[in-house]
């Protein structure tokens, strides 16, 4: 498996100028996330104090952000992490599409809207997964539920109808949903999980409790307590220090995953001091190799 | 005395990001320091890693920042400061040309380059000053040595000319130095500082031991140290907090001052917290009023 010194996620502001620093640096880099960078910036109407950039549209912005890393032949990789693990002298990431291994990690996913509904987290791994097309192969002729935080997820209700017996989409979005004929689209409110045993086996909702064999909660970002075992929070965010660092070593976080205030500019500069810290971190580690 | 919300020292990324910030959260602010911005800023080449701006020179650079400031109506008072003093509920300053009151501070000045010369800091304010025009009155009829680190002090050399008997300028940088005529203009390397009794008489070079009244060290910006009583420094650094607070309450500091990478993005992104984190103390302080 190819080994990268730095693999970055999240394409918002934060992750994006750390991947241009540590390009910079000459680091081999795996950016992951959305191609089309941050949804929360494009929706933006106008940013007055992105310093340098004044009364810019959120699209013109993030235009102008997407336009720097092509300017840099920096990639972004479509996939959405799973699993950070981290190993003796390396992390080991999973995503939707594969696996990766890096020397350092960089989590800058923005911070993850809602709360996980009850019996979320204990039934995780359980009944429970966050990955539609990690776990497909598992629910061959099975009945699941599909919890879609966004239109893109409708790609993997489809993916999951080709195993799956029976799939019930559940969008937790206003807009129209297109998926494959035979798919359930239900707009029933998820409320909790349950489970009669080990394993979960209800999904109860505003209009009642229904059986499924897996439930799947597709969200736009997994809850960093979920992404990384022992990772250390600070409520809803990760712990960081100055220098970005988390509580795990070769492990370092920015933007709005980070802590507040929630701004751009904020976001970039902790990017960059994310980068140089992971930069810092692996000519440390290699010279004590 | 009139009295500001927020007072922002220097117009480097920090100075200039912070006060957008306070300037949109509409607090009555007062943006202190040069007017051309950093000299750091326009002197860089290339920079490329400022998000958004990709490849963009020191000069362009600078020019999108001061037009930023510019298109939201924000003014640089041209001024240096030289000590910000607490009081009970709020902060004196003292500048070179005037007197200022805020309840918040926001220190981004820079780091201050090289270290203090022996005896500086002992006879600081007995015999030693970082402000020419503050003093110069004090001086009339006497014998004076001007240190200064760029050729805009030379201004300052000139108007203690008016009171001082004799100045010996002591130019601390290479270009060709234009003071009027009757000021001595002496390349000896400053050593350190000496006196005989409570005062400092003696400036020692590398040419020998010369005698002056009062010796002034004009540097682009004091050290946090003299600046602030009472502040907790972190090396050559102001110790701060992940929302930029200094240990006194109502002064936050960011930038370069405030710890490495000394990056502009960081710099910026800095500002923008110290603003929202002076606006919060602000208001947690009327609602305790």
């Amino acid at each position: 498996m190819e080994r990268y010194d730095i693999i970055i996620i999240g394409t918002g502001p934060a992750g994006l100028s750390a991947a241009i620093t540590a390009k910079i640096r000459n680091k081999k880099i795996l950016l992951l996330g959305q191609k089309g960078s941050s949804d929360k910036v494009r929706k933006a109407h106008e940013i007055q104090n992105y310093l340098g950039l004044p009364a810019v549209s959120g699209e013109n912005l993030q235009k102008a952000f997407l336009d720097h890393i092509a300017a840099m032949d920096i990639a972004i990789t479509e996939d959405k992490v799973t699993l950070i693990y981290p190993m003796d002298n390396f992390f080991a990431l999973q995503t939707a599409r594969d696996n990766y291994e890096a020397d350092a990690v960089i989590i800058a996913t923005g911070v993850v809207s809602g709360k996980p509904y009850p019996g979320e987290e204990e039934f995780l791994g359980r009944g429970v997964s966050y990955c539609a097309t990690c776990d497909a192969p598992l629910y061959k002729g099975k009945s699941v539920a599909i919890l879609g935080f966004s239109p893109k997820e409708e790609a993997e209700a489809d993916f999951m109808a080709e195993y799956a017996a029976h799939v019930a989409y559940y969008p937790m979005y206003k807009e129209d949903v297109k998926v494959k004929d035979g798919i359930e689209i239900l707009r029933d409110k998820p409320l909790s999980i349950t489970g009669a045993g080990f394993k979960a086996d209800t999904l109860v909702t505003d209009a009642g409790e229904r059986p499924y064999d897996g439930i799947f909660i597709l969200r736009d970002a997994v809850s960093p307590k979920q992404l990384v075992p022992g990772l250390e929070l600070d409520g809803p965010h990760i712990k960081v220090d100055r220098r970005m660092a988390t509580n795990i070593p070769g492990c370092f976080a920015c933007g709005d995953i980070a802590g507040t205030p929630y701004q751009y500019i904020k976001s970039a500069g902790e990017g960059n001091v994310a980068a140089l810290s992971a930069v810092a971190y692996l000519d440390e580690k290699r010279r004590n190799a």
